[in-house]
């Protein structure tokens, strides 16, 4: 299923308005077909990984991400449908698919044609392989990432503004990774006319990944894409994945309308007393900040570490 | 040599004026001899081990955390002529004694006798476990440990000063036992008078540890003693670690002293966008905030996560 997953994110950012599925067909020991939502959203993953394999698909095991569609559409078959006429003998599913077209039929009619199914194997790591896709389709709104680089003590900046540099080249080249990752990227008023960041992907190869440039703002700026508030990023086309990377008051405004899924902490080795990260929340009893966050990944990356922190409740995850 | 450096801190705090020392004697695999400096600095650790050990030290290893002394005194015997007497073969030394009466002629005065001695086995851990002692011979004043109890972005209390709890149940044991491991705590006036904090060790068995109360301020209050700066520190008698406990404008006014040697950072998995846990340092640029600290510890506590950084440079540490 590490692997499925693996080939799924293949399709990250790519194959809207569909789900990026990861498909793997094991037989006898041996990897016989593999497949990911392409471009667009077709073919299927099950589809691609069973037109590798051929004849070899009968009696594998099928591997997919997300529940096989039970639903035909003018753009191709339904993939139980196509698990089934392939004598596939068993699958393993990590989450069922919310698609109400779907949403447990798939699994119902591969078992009704006498395939063993397993379901849930891998299915938090599933859920984060398409947090874009299901954040749009469950809260009608991109799923965000609010980006913290900060000293140990939560400063962004000196008192002064400095801020160049806190976290150290590795972190930064992490960062640009992250940003290749989304379909745009936001900041507000006073990042732009302080740091003028250019926003882009300076990494080898991922140049063109460079996201669009929203701009938190009452006024319209050149270059940018103008939102008045966070609501409005449920009307961004096309942006399933936004990364917020700041300035204090911008995280702040996102994380007062509960509107931060995951948080990248980069935090550097030193302390500095100066700029907060996240402006005043409002918040009047430590209660209700309890609870809210929990660690998902750690790395080092040179002398910084990365921490990564998602929301901690099922329900809101979805 | 674990073990000896383990002995070693059984004379914390109560060893003083001299160093707490720990020694080990083993013999064909065998502890024949345990010692660690006894109350007010006598016997030594390695009369103790010796006097344990008695005609089993002949030929034996002697793991000692400082080197043996080479000077006799009043008080007693010089221990690189006791280990000597009593036909140890080999000697273990984690770090040179500082004192100038020793320094190398403890080591001299054993290979003399035909005596193989190692050195350097656990040197920073020797350091570390007689860093009060250290830090008042080399700096004249006592070492000093900042505690910060913190949200993800470094916040010590919400914007309406409410901070009881950020950390857990466990984070603040941890927090407490750091206290009993104190000669003296310290606070400012700010923090004495928002949260007038009781400082005691509420741990059981060691609630007689409850360390000296120190307030920084201009102005004196009942019961506490008072101290206007922090280079005032030098002056407190018999107080080899100060643990300051905050708040933010303390914090910030040991560190643009340059005053702290160690920080104990407790982190609770919240963001609170509050008050910031250290002031202004005055810092103009951040090219000089790098490099000064180096993680030396981590562990969680509960969901909390402790990080203890010391300085970074050895010179620094000593």
């Amino acid at each position: 299923m590490a692997a499925a997953l693996t080939l799924a994110l293949r399709g990250q950012r790519v194959t809207a308005p569909n789900p990026n599925v990861g498909c793997m067909l094991v037989r006898a020991g041996h990897v016989v077909g593999r497949g990911w939502t392409q471009a667009g959203g077709r073919p299927h993953a099950e589809a691609m990984a069973l037109d590798e394999a051929g004849e070899a698909a009968r009696g594998a095991t099928a591997y997919v991400t997300l529940e096989p569609c039970a639903h035909e559409s003018a753009r191709g078959p339904a993939c139980a449908n196509l698990l089934i006429a392939a004598g596939v003998a068993r699958v393993v599913v990590a989450m069922r698919d919310p698609d109400p077209r779907t949403d447990g039929k798939g699994i119902a009619r591969l078992e009704a044609a006498g395939i063993a199914v397993t379901t849930g194997i891998g299915e938090a790591e599933a859920q984060r392989t398409i947090a874009g896709f299901l954040t749009r389709r469950f809260k009608g709104r991109p799923h965000v990432t609010l980006k913290l680089a900060t000293s140990l003590d939560g400063c962004i900046a000196l008192a002064n503004g400095e801020s160049r540099w806190i976290t150290g080249p590795e972190a930064r080249a992490h960062a640009h990774l992250e940003r290749a990752r989304h379909e745009a990227i936001l900041i507000g008023r006073g990042t732009l006319e302080r740091d003028a960041p250019r926003l882009d992907v300076r990494l080898p190869g991922l140049e063109s990944r460079a996201p669009r440039r929203i701009l938190l703002s009452a006024r319209t700026a050149d270059g940018w894409h103008m939102i008045s508030q966070p609501s409005a990023i449920a009307t961004l086309v096309g942006v399933d994945h936004l990364l917020v990377e700041g300035g204090a008051l911008t995280a702040a405004t996102f994380l007062r309308a509960d509107m931060v899924d995951r948080v990248l902490l980069y935090r550097a080795p030193v302390l500095l007393g100066g700029k907060p990260g996240i402006a005043d929340l409002g918040l009047t009893e430590l209660g209700g900040a309890h609870g809210r966050w929990q660690l998902t990944d750690t790395r080092m990356l040179g002398s910084d570490r990365l921490e990564v922190y998602e929301r901690a409740s099922k329900r809101d995850s979805e």
